[in-house]
């Protein structure tokens, strides 16, 4: 069994725990066997009266054939 | 008046504020003199449908006597 | 363009979201043109019942004249 | 000549340099023109008598064409 | 909107702005959306006479669908 | 359900993995509920003709009661 | 002699070379005893056919009176 | 022989070298076999006319049995 | 409550503990509710028979209004 | 007494651990008085069919006279 | 076959790029058996209307013979 | 003008004051045109009743000829 980590980056309007989710469900949609995702780095960023706040996350999944390219 | 900081890891199913509730507690019910925690890592294991939120902390307390074992 | 960092430390009695927002909502009533916000580190500092939540972020806006002193 | 680089989590029964060569194998199994493979980590999962070996590696080849998705 | 994150080498025997400019060119050519590139490190490889000047970058783009594999 | 990470340096005078084995042995003898242990320094000791392989090891194991002190 | 210490992204659509020398210009524009500036980061904002050069630097100076606020 | 290591955090009105003192006396109170101590943070807390010097060491002994909880 | 932290470096021909007073001396001069100074680098300067101590703190005060510039 | 700090690459077409005791045992040819070497980084050339594994190691010795150049 | 890394600071009054070719310059000229040149900082002294560019290199060569002292 | 950095570890029975000191006059002793030191690790070696301060330091000198070996 080997497992393969990628970086993804989430957004929110609303908070850093709703940007997290949104990296992991489009994770979740797209592939099989995930394994566990870690958080990397929180920020906003602000432009007038709107705050979009990101969450850069590693995602971590089982490798079923190939590692990808 | 010396500190001694322990590390912990806190779940929840539900958010990273609640895992680390999680550890403050378990600190706060068997430990006196509590000073501080910080955070130190955030990640998610994920098993199918369920998600466990987890928070690294580190945890600071003042020291009565000897400094443990 | 040029912009300029700067560390805040926010607080908050209920969360770190909430110590965050704490931090820009600082900012942004006394910086012009705000640009980003990035999460450096969590803590909560604890007295007995109360938990103050803390996070340091460093704020990023673009200089108008001068890069203060 | 440009590289990619990926991030791969290899695993055994029995040693690290086992887990690494999991990960290099998989690799080589899958990609042409590998170049270097980089240790990041090392861990080892405890289920009771059981011990899982891990190697996190950093995976670097040559593109060909294109740089994935 | 979620970004992935991948990490590319460009390579150049004039300089490291080459050689970071040649693993933009890379990315330009075959993904949309690209948002931002960071350098990681810079590296020469010396080969008597021969210099290759190398770049590790970090690439982010917009995903359309899936995260790849 | 909460984890505490505690720090060991385990010895070998014979290799790398033994001393990894030796602190995980240790712990495995007087802790239950061992989670995983991440390697995080390998050293040398050198004294004339011996050699004392040395391996920095963190430690995670499931709180029954208390967080210790 | 008290030297401080503060943070600025300097930008150019050219080269990295370019995005340090505007920051560096900016703050001897403003501010007397310049002492030292050091790379933090670089990165490329990528907007279709733009390219936007960033550096982020530390600046040093000798402070005159008070240490600003 | 297997080793433990624990973070102290020493305080003390006078100076650092007072603190990482005070830090190591507690320790050889109560720790029997001491190898060493090292220096990982130096910080001074302010209250008014009033200052704390406080250094965080890691500390160092040989385990007699068990590795404690 | 809002904390802003500055980058000062104090010197000294004597000792460490020197310039790090030095910095603090500059910064209560100026500063109201300064909290705590953490120390980040330590450096010495030789010219010749001379030797100058650095030291490079992380000051945080609470801010009164404003944010500075 | 006053040591030095040394860093070698040792290679090794088997395993770290040969790679390890190629840069110690060079060291131990050529200088007296080694007292511990730490690992740094390990890496693995692969070159088609062949595998080069590398380790970087940091050594100490006791310095006898001067300091080398 | 066993490296030997070295760290070196070039200089130049024009740019980066300068201040690394002249570490590597020299490094040519006294060392055989160049493999690689790393880049670890860069910094700019700033002495009025001048500014020497200053790049910290590591350099590894092959040793032909001891490790040096 | 090229500079070399190499890392020497000064000890003291008395303080890390001294162990620095220590390390300065044996690289003061041997080499000419001693250009900067920064301090790196600060530990103590602890035998029974014995304190052994130590200080690892990085010292910087410019170079006349050659880069050594």
């Amino acid at each position: 069994m080997v497992f393969k980590k990628i970086t993804l980056v989430g957004q929110s309007s609303e908070s850093f725990e709703g940007a997290v989710d949104d990296a992991v469900e489009r994770a979740e949609a797209t592939l099989d066997n995930l394994m566990w995702v870690s958080v990397q780095n929180e920020a906003v960023e602000l432009d007038q009266a709107e705050r979009e706040y990101q969450a850069e996350v590693e995602v971590a999944f089982e490798l079923e054939e190939g590692v990808g390219e």
